[in-house]
């Protein structure tokens, strides 16, 4: 079995390092974070009361000084004797919300020998003490990037260890598989076989199975993380911007409390419920003959065929069936999903009975009905959309699902290795070809975890978080 | 003695209010604070392991629980007896930094019958319950925007009841001065004098000394708070713009750290060290024949006019002798303080003996050299600058610096009614009228610390707080 990194390199860190652990924006507090040997040595030098006395695990005012002299009278909690997010001596202190306050803090510890924190420093400080695996370590950061439930409920679920507990039972299982094995080997030259041949062949074939599951949740998982991706396309001046805006605007109070929402000219998030949907507005479709929209209807094509649903509207006044059947037989071809609406419903007095017709005919879908200027119109449809996209959510039916692509690509490595073992299996490989890929495979469900001993892949991991986590 | 509505008023609240207290913007945790009667109650029947039994001054860690299942796993403060800032049962939760969280954990609150508090709404309680007065509390949302350490120091004193002790100090005087005046109307009919007229003149004159002091002190110490204002002036391709933005983006480490900085076009703010500058670009000043850009000259005069300093920037190359001496003439009858910097050093090959004379004659300063394009020569410049108005700073002398408008404006008027008694001695006064003066200047003084008993007041004051305050 292989020895935890966890282990091997749990003791106490020798330096101490803080950061500002709140963030940026005026509030009533900031909080700084404090980690290491010397976090409660560092504190009383600032402060005339010592907390050095204190129980972990209690709070204190005080009063802290620097050179200067009185910066800001503050609370200031203890976490000591491995009790703490790090598994070291943590001090935090909330402060006044002033930057001024929290940089001149930071200054004073700085001074005092501290070291700034680098990105997710105090979590990795966590899995290096084994108060967490990797798979718990990444967790930490996804439940503070979360926007929506859905993304929230599986950073929390593998934050307590829910995906760690799945690997670690496949883990045990392929151990066992092995050690059954490797005896063979050990008695190789008697001939023994401790372990029919077809129960292998059902032992790994079931293991396979539980982790392609769920390697193969991951594409849904990724997007029900990062949010749906939905498609506006249409021609020019179906009322594709005015929809784009009309959708965002009634959103427009909970977007707002999105912190780092992207936005540019293309794409922005919405939220409908517990629903996240990255809405992309493209360019119209049409017979270009200019080099530069043809490039311009080309990604509109290449966002249709990678997207998760895409909206086709149109103007019933402004297209006849022949060529609203035309457009989607066109976009049925590259993308997965295609729903199709009649905007502008205020100002058409025509009937829509052939364009439903070609709507159910083309894609076997209703034909979606929309007044893009009215609001209870707007409504209706983002109801519509989060009902279709409630409805992935809820085939998943499982609960741990995959949401970190590099976990994906673990479990896709541990699924070919035991695809070879089935294939060994037929056609009688070696014992010691066999244990290889076994090996190989539980190395992989090992990785995720962190049973690795590789400094640049946990380097990449952790600097992916924010500062003061 | 008037009763201070702090005592009137502090009975408990009967609700129980719950903010965000940490800044927008990701972080590595937000705090969401919760005030009242229910504070435990409330935060119980979201865990499973009852917080109730707990010391004030303890943490627990917890997992939090709302009708849709775990919320977060977060640290969980208690302040509780009065032992707490305001005075009531208060919870500090400290949960993974996700907006979607905090959101969620506030709902819960609100759920369960709590009341998102009202901006400031935290520190006003601490008011009512007497943990603080009014100028203390105006102090913390003092401290919270102060950007350099001047404004920091002054909210820290008066957060720290420096400036409450010396209000007190001269209220205590005019109180005593008041029973003396009233002890002789009770006595009215006997005609006994308690105090000699001529003491009493001394004593009132010096209170009103003293009173008048910290009343002068707001010019300087607002703008000490808000940052020097200094106009850069010169005829048009001076270079200001050009200087502007070198001055700009030396600091721009520093400026970005700074939370809420306005920026416009005219306006920007720098740090050199302690001191704090507010560095306002203006039009080119020249005889305007077009009615816009004489308005555009209006404003620049309006800005020299009110502004802490003016730097006048020239280029040598471009202006002769006599328009230098002109122009300074011009800007020394409008302006506090001129200054004059010569620019564009790097490309100029005369002499400036005579352009030296012209400031030194008009300005009684000596003239500034500068190259705006070369990195040395402006950061000479900022060291010139800091250097001016930190002899501001220095020529205070005193610890108490009125920062505040509303303490500014009771101060005058308790000044004026001691000007009326000073008045009132020497032409006999009433000693009835005599002590309406003194009760209205006493009321004044009272105003500053709180002891009022306006609602409209007080909700002007806790207003301008940020919300979780």
């Amino acid at each position: 079995m292989l020895v935890s990194t966890a282990y091997l390199c749990g003791m106490q860190s020798e330096d101490t390092i803080v950061a500002l652990a709140t963030g940026g924006g005026v509030g009533a507090i900031s909080v700084v974070r404090i980690s290491g040997p010397e976090a409660v040595i560092y504190t009383d030098s600032l402060i005339k009361k010592p907390i050095s006395s204190m129980a972990s695990h209690t709070l204190a005012l005080r009063k802290l000084y620097d050179e200067d002299g009185l910066m800001d009278e503050a609370v200031i909690s203890l976490f000591l004797n491995n009790r703490s997010y790090t598994g070291e001596n943590v001090i935090e202190i909330s402060l006044h919300g002033s930057a001024y306050i929290s940089q001149r803090l930071l200054r004073a510890y700085l001074k005092l020998g501290a070291r700034m924190a680098e990105p997710g420093e105090f979590t990795r400080r966590a899995f290096l003490n084994g108060k967490m695996d990797l798979a718990q370590a990444e967790a930490v950061a996804d439940l503070i990037a979360a926007e929506h439930k859905f993304a929230h409920e599986q950073a929390l679920h593998q934050l307590r260890g829910g995906f760690s507990d799945d690997i670690k039972l496949l883990r045990s299982k392929l151990l066992h598989f092995t050690s059954l094995i490797e005896l063979e080997l050990d008695f190789g030259e008697e001939d023994v076989e401790f372990a029919s041949r077809s129960d292998l062949m059902d032992l790994v074939v079931e293991i396979k199975r539980q982790v392609d599951e769920l390697k193969d949740s991951f594409a849904l998982g990724n997007a029900l993380k990062q949010g749906f991706a939905l498609v506006l396309a249409g021609r020019p001046n179906a009322g594709k911007s005015t929809l784009f805006n009309a959708l965002l605007n009634e959103d427009k109070a909970i977007v707002s409390e999105i912190a780092g929402t992207t936005r540019d000219a293309l794409e922005d998030k919405l939220r409908i419920g517990d629903v996240s949907v990255r809405l992309i507005d493209t360019a119209g479709i049409r017979e270009a003959t200019d080099a530069i929209e043809r490039e311009g209807i080309n990604r509109t094509f290449k966002h249709i065929e990678s997207a998760g649903a895409s909206l086709y509207l149109f103007d019933p006044s402004g297209i006849s069936v022949a060529d609203l059947k035309a457009d989607l037989s066109v976009l049925k071809e590259r993308g997965k999903r295609i729903w199709a609406c009649a905007n502008k419903l205020d100002i058409f007095n025509g009937d829509l009975v052939d364009y439903k017709a070609a709507v159910a005919d083309v894609l076997q879908e209703e034909l979606w009905e929309l007044s893009a200027h009215e609001r209870a119109s707007v409504s209706l449809l983002r109801g519509e959309i989060a009902a279709r996209f409630s409805q992935d959510i809820a085939q998943l039916g499982q609960l741990t699902v995959v949401t970190n692509a590099r976990h994906s690509a673990a479990l896709e490595l541990c699924s070919e290795e035991l695809q070879m073992i089935i294939e060994g299996i037929e056609s009688g490989l070696s014992g010691d070809l066999m244990s290889f890929h076994l090996r190989t495979g539980i190395r992989a469900l090992a990785d995720i975890t962190g049973e690795i001993d590789n400094e640049e892949v946990l380097g990449e991991i952790f600097s992916s978080f924010c500062i003061g986590k």
